[in-house]
């Protein structure tokens, strides 16, 4: 099994964090069993065995025919914190970099979707990490996606519904975060459809490149 | 924090995998959105912050008032698996220990429930591992837990929906598992309501026993 060595203890995604998504998601969320958007972010782990690398190739999981892959800017937590303000958030991050979730589509967003979001190696993380004073404001980040050299997706920071120093404020408080604890905090809501054999690249300028490659 | 050597890579815990309790939904099942009881196993991580020890202190979540606790099985992966039969998977298994699961209350079964979940050092496992050829059959097996030194529940693996082995065989078609994952196979329906000071006790005769006290 692959492993990465920016990610020492855990691996936190956020769901439904693409404002443009939510807005779209209105009618559906007034359905039952809910009635209501989601209050909170919804939080999802890539575990241990997902851990993999810039540059890996991404085994095509057996049995399967569709796969999806979402880019998220990666945020590498620096310094142990429990319950930050907003304001504070920031002064805990260790720097930046990008990650690639690879999953199988979602059929639907009620039940939570292990089978889906645990395949072996789906989710690189890299290459480099930019340390946190190099960067003056997570905001102003964009995430571009390509898939085979052609643009597939633009996720400027501030289309996120929670920015940056919201998310680390709110998931202090529902758990710890500690140095080497990695957060993914957005995806384009429309994830990406791949195929075998594609090469996946995502970047943000003069910050972070991440390439990954479907196997055959 | 604190931290578990028992644990290195990820810790899996099986929900509703009570027989009792999976006939006691059926009604509900039947409901919208789902109308069918789950086909697969319903899976939840208790990431790296929620790992502690036995004789650990567990903290009260800051706000809450409401904990309740549930307590499982911890089966250790000895060598690494994927997609393993049923037949084959105990041959995987280093040990077998107790974990107790401390979370808040669960309000629905429908969203992920990270938040009640994911409580720092809410997931206390040991002490000792039993190595796996000391224990002929982990169905023979019962979990037994008191609080206060009374009997609140008793857990006969026979009462699990889907056994070790199937449970081993099923998770390791979803994600590799590999040395040191840790999975807690299933709880009773009903989980214990706990108050601040109270003593948790669980044992399985002659294998296990694992001793946490909530903080005052």
């Amino acid at each position: 099994m692959n492993s990465n060595p920016i990610i020492k203890g855990k691996l936190v995604c956020v769901a439904l964090n693409d404002a443009q998504q939510l807005a779209a998601m209105q009618a559906e969320f007034n359905q039952p069993p809910y009635k209501a958007a989601p209050t909170q972010p919804v939080l999802y782990f890539k575990p241990h065995n997902t851990w993999n690398t810039d540059g890996a190739a991404i085994e095509w999981p057996a049995g399967e025919t569709d796969m999806v892959v979402g880019a998220s800017l990666a945020v590498v937590i620096g310094q142990e914190c429990c319950r930050v303000s907003t304001e504070d958030a920031l002064n805990y991050v260790g720097g930046y970099t990008l990650l690639h979730d690879f999953s199988l589509p979602e059929k639907s967003y009620y039940r939570p979707d292990i089978k889906g979001k645990c395949l072996d190696g789906s989710a690189p993380v890299g290459a480099a990490v930019v340390a946190a004073d190099q960067v003056a404001d997570p905001a102003a980040l964009t995430v571009v996606t390509q898939v085979n050299g052609e643009t597939v997706s633009e996720l400027p920071m501030t289309q996120l519904e929670r920015s940056v120093p919201e998310l680390i404020s709110i998931i202090s408080c529902i758990m710890t975060l500690q140095a080497g604890d990695v957060l993914a905090v957005g995806f384009r809501g429309e994830r990406t459809p791949v195929q075998r054999g594609d090469r996946v690249t995502s970047a943000i300028a003069g910050v972070a490149e991440l390439n990954n490659q479907l196997a055959d």
